[in-house]
C-alpha cells in the first residue's frame, strides 16, 4: 500500500531548518499503514533534508557549518551560467541529499527521543519550499 | 511489485558529474508500477548519487568543493593500507552517500524543474561506473 | 512484505564506525523476503550510517575529515542551550545523514566488492548505538 502527500512551508533563506516530524506523523496516523516507511523527498536543488536535534542552537550552528563547506564569498561558475547568486546553495544541497528514508512501526516512528525530520532551505532568497512524503508499507 | 534494473555509465576522474534522470524515468515507464519509489543505489565505495542542477558550471564548482571537505593534497592512512592514491576518493563518497529514494505519480518521478538526479564518480580514475536502480511500488 | 529488526552496538566516540554489513545481510536470510530494499536507519541524533570500504586506514581518515567540516575547538552555540560539549557531532550526523537504502537481489545484497554498510558514532562520548534494520520486498 501506498500513500502520497505533500507538505508546504515557507522558511527563510540560507540554511534555515523547520521540524517537519509532526506533519510526516500526522500522514502516517491518517493513512491505513501501520508498519513501513516514509519517504521524506525535498522538490528543488537548494533544498535537502535530514534528521537534527531541533534547538535554536544547532539551527545556528549548522548554518555556520554550512559557510565552511561552501563559503558563500568564494566563485562560483554556476553564477556564469544563469547570472544567479546561489552556487553555494546547490552546492550544500547536493551534499546534504534530498531524500531521507524513516521506518515506522504500530504506526510511529522509529525516532530517538532528541532526533527531528527537518527540512533546510539553502537558497538565497526565502522560499516556500514543497516535501514529498510517500508511506510505503502494510 | 518490484523491478531491478542497472545503469552502466562512463565517467571521467575526481567528481565527474552524469545525469541519469531519463534512464531511471525510462525503468519506471517500462515497468508496470504507477506509484512508489525508485531506490538508486551506487555500487563500489569510491561513487555516490544525490540530486543537482546539472548544468556545466555547477559540474565545475562541486568538484571544487570536493576539494575543501577531502583535499587531494594531503595524506591519507588508506594510502598505507593498500599503496592506493585514492583515500579523497573514499572520504567523499562516504559523505554523500550511495543511495537516493525519488518517489514517482502516475509514472513521473516528483523531481523539481531543475532538478536531476546524479551519478558521481569520486576515484582518482576514470571508471565504468554502475548503478542499480530499484522500482517498488503497485 | 515487511520486516523489522534492530541492531544494538558498542561502540568509540568521536567518529568511530562499524561494518554492520553480516548483520544486514543475516536479516535478510531469516526473513521470507527474496527481492526488494534493506532500509538502514540511525536511532538518535549523533549517529549516521554509509557504506565505506571498512579498513583501518580509512576508518582513520575518516575521523579526520570530521574534523574539518565540523571542527572540535570551536564554538557551538549547542553548547550553551543543554551545557552540552557534542555541538561537533550533532553537525557531522546531519551531514550525513542517517538512512541508507541497498537493493537486494535474490537474498544478496548489492554492494561493491569493497563496500561496506558502515554505522559511524559521533558522539563525544562511547555509545550503545541503536540501528533499525527495515526489510521490503516480496
Amino acid at each position: 500500500m501506498i500513500r502520497t502527500e505533500e507538505i508546504e512551508i515557507d522558511m527563510q533563506a540560507d540554511g534555515d531548518t523547520a521540524d517537519i516530524t509532526s506533519e510526516v506523523q500526522r500522514i502516517i496516523e491518517n493513512s491505513k499503514i501501520s508498519n513501513g516507511i516514509a519517504v521524506i523527498f525535498m522538490l528543488g536543488s537548494t533544498g535537502a533534508v535530514s534528521t537534527m536535534e531541533y534547538e535554536p542552537g544547532l539551527k545556528r550552528d549548522i548554518k555556520a557549518a554550512f559557510e565552511r563547506i561552501a563559503p558563500s564569498d568564494i566563485h562560483y561558475e554556476h553564477h556564469k551560467t544563469w547570472h544567479d547568486d546561489n552556487g553555494r546553495s546547490h552546492i550544500r544541497a547536493t551534499f546534504i541529499g534530498p531524500s531521507v528514508v524513516v521506518p515506522f512501526i504500530n504506526k510511529k516512528l522509529t525516532l530517538g527521543t532528541w532526533q527531528q525530520i527537518i527540512a533546510i532551505n539553502l537558497d538565497t532568497r526565502p522560499r516556500r519550499r514543497r516535501i514529498v512524503v510517500q508511506i510505503i508499507g502494510e
